[in-house]
């Protein structure tokens, strides 16, 4: 059973370059930044650009939103007035774990990319299949939340690996958590070393200009690493 | 490539159901009762299961640990002197997001299965793919916590509804989030209407007998729903 899974998903891995490879000179003949945005669920991706893309200075934004089900990210993202598009991941098989770079390539004729600057995928909350699967980004960004422990980059090492920034999220709570900020850190230098990190809440909004001047930086494509 | 992958997971999601009930088998042979533990990464599954098993009166314990890497889970576990094996998903496909039944079935003979009464496997921290492999477990529970917001169920149908107890975990937050627990609970039976729930804090203690409660029953298998 396995060798037969495994060949087929490398085959699977190999045709998502291909495809992936696609977006990425769609975006780049519309000179347009493409953000994969990546957590577990509940990290707070999607209240997190709530918080930022609004008046993004000079740069004019799109979102996908990929999810099992429901519409209501893409609805939440839509009340931004920045063109939205979901990707319903329900209809593959039972609800894929992560965006594929076919599935991005199927929305992108819904999404005006002449017009923008810079797309956000947010990806579906998954710590380990979305890292597997390039979709056409340029970079690719991940939301870790407190709230999940400082064990996370041990566990998941290849998601916080693929990732050139971490946001490390929800830091309004750490003093209500059972978490060490620096172990965390050492964490994550040991399966990332040196890996760009800001300190986040999406709830009070520290540091979150940080986070929206790195998206400008992205989208004007200055002095972030591609 | 989407037809190709759909057919194969169809043909493994076969296979898988054979093997889980050939994993069923043995457990009910040696009298074991076989809880799936699911939930997203860092909502409190093995904090949950420190402060629950320890002296589970009249109940012998074994736990099965499934993680993409690291043993950090298993070491915890067995500083509890319960039986305890670790399955690492990695070398299948650079991480599965989830166990299968094949992958439980080979962690079998390391585990002293005649002297169990209960076996609880924690599953990989994922809200999408365990729900969909069956693993030869009696009982299916989740533990979803508070901090991941309160729209979880809607996102992720498929895991609510495959599960017959929510452990709601992380209640100790409540004053500090924005979170809904009314709402959360309306959520809740949309998807899995009446659906037993728990609300639980790993971190102070509190709901925790009633999980363990849940647990001695589901182990001498009296009015646990099967």
């Amino acid at each position: 059973m396995h060798r037969t899974y495994v060949k087929v998903l490398e085959d699977v891995l190999d045709a998502n370059g291909t495809i992936a490879a696609a977006n990425r000179a769609d975006f780049d003949r519309a000179d347009v930044t493409a953000v994969n945005l990546m957590s577990a669920p509940g990290a707070g991706k999607t209240t997190l650009l709530e918080r930022s893309l609004r008046w993004l200075e000079g740069v004019r934004v799109g979102v996908l939103e990929g999810d099992v089900a429901s519409t209501l990210d893409a609805d939440r993202i839509a009340h931004l007035h920045v063109p939205v598009v979901q990707i319903d991941t329900d209809p593959g098989f039972g609800g894929e774990c992560h965006l594929d770079a076919n599935m991005v390539r199927s929305a992108l004729p819904s999404l005006p990319l002449d017009e923008l600057d810079l797309l956000v995928i947010e990806n579906v909350g998954n710590l380990v299949c979305p890292a597997e699967f390039r979709v056409g980004e340029h970079h690719r960004v991940m939301v870790s939340s407190v709230a999940e422990g400082e064990d996370k980059p041990l566990k998941y090492p290849l998601m916080f690996r693929a990732c050139e920034l971490v946001l490390v999220n929800k830091i309004d709570l750490l003093p209500h958590l059972d978490f060490d900020l620096d172990r965390y850190l050492q964490n994550l230098d040991a399966v990332h070393p040196g890996v760009e990190r800001l300190l986040v809440s999406a709830k009070t909004g520290e540091g979150v200009e940080a986070w929206r001047e790195w998206l400008v930086r992205a989208a004007t494509r200055e002095a972030v690493p591609a």
